[in-house]
């Protein structure tokens, strides 16, 4: 868990209710690096002036994490929750094949939240940001009379034709996958059980944790998918695998057979759900909080998608399956065909 | 006050949180007009996608609504707080000189609101959106432990060298004020005190609650000053006409003067400050909500700006005073000069 205590500051005068919106943003100002030359007006005007790149297209998302739904505070620090909450946005544009370009934040506040702690979730979001050169230009600062809510808009650029949309997948289209899923919800789950996480000698849910607590969006593969035309259509898997195949499934107007025995689990993840009585392939495809990609790549432009799955810098992939012209999600799995688990609702209470 | 009542629908199971999410999306997807052909993907994809216009820059801003904080369900119905949130952040883009061009949307709901409550929310938003050409592309909804939460991001363009900074005042210009300040403030007041409103025959006190309720952003007229060049700075007057002088002085590093008794106050304001003992002219500097525009003009520019001030549909322009190089801001009464009143702070508690 990264730096921050939520409450408690060594001054203990020193809460954001002491401090009043001028003197927040000005600490937030103060912490966000110099911004690009294409940031024409950052942080502090009435809006931000960004100059969008010639020939492009504007991609834009919008996600906020609320305390008590999303996270909390016994397991989150307010470094991880700055960071997750544009990995989140990120995310987003990735799925679009879209380069991130810029933020803004919406910060909705409890008075009693100490100072130090809104510092540490702007540096952890400015982690990230710097890591994909995502300027943070503006936003907007409120009090909370409940719980703490932080929202993120991220604005992204992508060349006409190489979008990646949910609805661009056709029949006979293979089905990958980036890396392993999963480890978000087992993640959350080990952390919901004891706040204090698994012993750093359970290496495997241990990992399986640090991804539910600083997810990396795949930002460069959606990009270099998109860019070269390898894949026609993408997802996130925000939501779980099974809402990401209905989600493709549904807006392209096809259906899919999974495999199910090829379906990267994450090693932390097989254990924690084996050891629940769970079955792991059921508590995989229905977790979310896996920032992984779905993607469906033409079989015509396999080669193209060979050579990107090179420059992934360790990311593996792996093929699940293939889009159908049966409209259809069937799971195929040792002991017969399933229907697909549901996926998470974000809504809906438990 | 518009449509919209906040719970007990006419099916009691009828709530946002028994519909779920992707009912919720659905229901907003099927109030939201067909977008324009520069919407290239809209609501229901990982992100929206949108072309910007060749040659301008994109405005971007993001204001949240937090009830409790910003409304009160006790006066302000859920059309009205639709029609404000958007009309806060148009205000912000208008304060640029930009034209809006998209919206995304961010749903903090408590499980219990009526779902109908949520669908006139939706239609106070589209109304406003509809008469300043806005496409509503995208967003997300989730659910709230605590108050509802409504934020918008307003994206806009402009044309380089068009865009009407705060920081673009020098010593010299003009102060002009759009419309009257002090009617959100009189208006707000009013209502917590009886939130039923005045009588009708009350008409000018009737006329603060209407522009409480729903303000009008001056969208036209930022963008007439900013692609004429007839004014050099500008900032929205939601934070008070006191702070909006603040925020303008500091950012271009001059001070000014101001005429108080050429400040126009809203003649219901005049009448609700008088009758609580109140100063007029300190309830309406101090008093925010107001979504009118300050403006620098420089005295080169006198005619161009008179020539804009036809165009303004019936929207009065006052002149109020002008940038001095000396930092102070002097607030010129019969009483003698006086230090500006306070701004309204979000954040510090009452």
């Amino acid at each position: 868990m990264k730096p921050g205590r939520w409450t408690t500051p060594a001054n203990p005068s020193d809460t954001v209710g002491d401090l009043g919106e001028a003197a927040l943003i000005e600490r937030i100002r103060q912490r966000v690096p110099t911004a690009p030359d294409w940031v024409l007006v950052g942080i502090g005007d009435d809006a931000a002036v960004v100059e969008p790149q010639r020939g492009t297209l504007d991609v834009l998302t919008t996600d906020t994490l609320v305390e008590g739904v999303h996270f909390d505070h016994a397991f989150v620090s307010p470094w991880d929750l700055g960071h997750k909450t544009l990995a989140v946005n990120l995310s987003d544009l990735a799925a679009m094949g879209a380069a991130p370009r810029v933020a803004l934040l919406s910060l909705v506040l409890p008075a009693t939240m100490a100072a130090p702690a809104l510092d540490a979730l702007i540096d952890g979001m400015l982690a990230l940001a710097d890591q994909h050169g995502v300027a943070l230009v503006g936003g907007n600062i409120t009090r909370s009379t409940g719980p703490l809510m932080l929202g993120v808009t991220a604005v992204g650029s992508v060349r006409r034709r190489r979008v990646l949309t949910r609805a661009g997948g056709h029949p006979g289209d293979e089905l990958w996958v980036t890396g392993a899923v999963g480890a978000g919800a087992a993640g959350l789950a080990c952390l919901q059980r004891d706040p204090s996480g698994p012993a750093a000698s359970d290496r495997d849910l241990a990992a399986c944790v640090a991804q539910y607590r600083h997810p990396e969006p795949r930002v460069r593969i959606g990009m270099l998918l998109g860019r070269n035309k390898a894949a026609r259509a993408a997802v996130d898997l925000s939501d779980g695998l099974a809402d990401g195949l209905r989600q493709l499934t549904s807006s392209s107007g096809v259906g899919a057979t999974v495999d199910g025995s090829a379906v990267p689990i994450a090693a932390g993840a097989r254990q924690w759900f084996e050891a629940q009585g769970l079955d792991p392939l059921e508590g995989a495809l229905a977790g979310g909080d896996d920032y992984e990609l779905l993607v469906a790549v033409p079989r015509a432009h396999r080669r193209r998608f060979a050579a990107i799955r090179k420059l992934t810098r360790g990311v593996p992939f792996t093929r699940i399956g293939e889009l159908t012209k049966a409209p259809e999600v069937v799971l195929r799995t040792t002991s017969g065909d399933r229907p697909l688990p549901a996926g998470y609702e974000h809504f809906t209470q438990a």
